[in-house]
């Protein structure tokens, strides 16, 4: 598999550092820190290695993203100029994927605008349970790049089997079923699991319930999604859950973004363990993506 | 002039709709503003019209760039979709265009990639006062985009003529002959006018002296540069104009980004009046370049 182009450094930035030299050390490749440096107006100055090899990896995870792409559209071209030949993105979070139509007239599809910025500036893209709704793949808004999307959906599954007894995997709406799905697919025995259902009755009139039949009397409730911003979505389905009552409520995530007091309005809701994958550098990370993220840059 | 690319609208955020408004008067055409939010996690949203004419003038100057060049990477391609056929940028400040050399080995070149970046999205973009110090034109760093840059010099120059008699107009640098020569054949009679001298003596030691011969006694020196960040070489001649028994100083720029404490810096150094055009908006701003610019757009 390691061929021609097989990578000869990770570059990374130094907020990233840790994540940065593990993926190296799976990829037994030296790690470089591109220096960066923020001027008083607001401008970034980066400074590369001197010099390239053929191949590089760039390492950067785009929660709060605008300055981050900033960094990645300056850093590509840059690391081209210096003898790469090859560059490519390895995202554990790749944002704006929510924002795939016009949720009203006039509205930017930033989903296809930041891929397409993306695809133009890298020779592939490798992330991480992009939050994909509308389209059905990754590389159908990153034309000309290839994009490959990894899930960590098995490795939350195992974390949670190994730490909860005979639970009870609950997704809090019906897009994440895919993620409990295949959590649940990777816990043996296949453990109980389902989703709630998202009932719309208008634009700010959401009602959520469990799924018919649902029996959590006396359950260990695990929530199971992609991603937690506000963490509002997974409050709503913990009280669910406590109020039918489960003896416990815990919640395992890819993507903890956790804005603002989410953490701590989780906590006040009832909910208990708090569990993460480092894709988004977070207190609750307990998950390591790095195993899958080197297998997808030796593959790719 | 006015032919089928005149432009059918102003697009402009929020908090330039002053400056909007007033380029959208000049040009005899409706504004409409992009709906801005910014959620919790830091991702954009942004709104135009829902149907948009066929040439387009975007307003945004770039202080403080990094976000606000996100929002013109996703609004322009957005606007394109929306039925835009020609969108040009009007962006009084050009950020990014000091770095147009590797200053140590593996320094991005930022200045050809941010500018590589806004050829690519637009048209046309039309800036006021770039500072291009080792390329000609900014043309050279904009492949396959028409690039117009105006001068405020002269703006700037007669705003001083007619508020200080018998200015001597003196240049901070050499850098800054260009707009110092610019301003003083704005004005009637042309002015005394000369720039300082920089002599560098290694990495760190920098040491500015008066032009030789210049004569300051009694005079009322005006500090014209084309920018001011922290206002550090701007202080620097102030000082030496002082020493050598300036009557007064008064400070007139172009851009007046003053981060920080840069102003009150100024004015503990003896700096009087700061004079600036509204290019980025500032409490200093007193010279509009919006005829300027309403005549470029017409003209490209």
């Amino acid at each position: 598999m390691i061929g021609t182009t097989a990578p000869g450094c990770v570059l990374a930035f130094d907020d990233e550092r840790g994540f940065a030299a593990a993926l190296a050390g799976a990829l037994q490749v030296p790690l470089a820190l591109i220096e960066r440096h923020r001027f008083p107006d607001g401008e970034l100055r980066l400074r590369l290695p001197a010099t390239l090899p053929r191949s590089v990896v760039l390492l950067r995870s785009l929660h709060q993203p605008n300055e981050k792409l900033v960094e990645l559209l300056i850093a590509a071209p840059a690391a081209r100029e210096l003898g790469a030949q090859r560059v490519v993105l390895v995202c554990p979070y790749l944002a704006y994927m929510r924002q795939d139509i016009a949720f009203s007239p006039g509205e930017a599809v930033s989903q296809r605008h930041v891929a397409g910025l993306l695809a133009r500036h890298f020779d592939a893209v490798l992330t991480v349970d992009p939050h994909l709704h509308r389209i059905a793949a990754l590389q159908d808004v990153m034309p000309g790049c290839r994009a490959v999307s990894m899930s960590a959906a098995a490795l939350v599954g195992a974390w949670v089997a190994q730490r909860v007894k005979r639970p009870l995997l609950l997704g809090p709406d019906e897009e994440s079923a895919q993620w409990v799905r295949e959590a649940a697919r990777a816990c043996s025995p296949v453990p109980d699991h389902a989703w709630c259902v998202k009932q719309r009755h208008g634009d700010h009139d959401v009602q959520v319930t469990l799924p018919p039949g649902l029996r959590c009397e006396g359950r260990a409730v695990v929530l199971i999604d992609d991603m937690a911003s506000t963490g509002r979505t997974l409050m709503a389905a913990a009280r669910l859950a406590l109020a039918a009552g489960a003896a416990t409520v815990d919640a395992a995530v890819t993507h903890a973004l956790f804005t603002g007091d989410a953490m701590e309005a989780l906590k006040a809701t009832g909910v208990g363990q708090v569990w993460s994958t480092n894709c988004v550098p977070h207190a609750s990370n307990s998950i390591s993506v790095v195993p899958l993220l080197a297998d997808a840059v030796l593959q790719c």
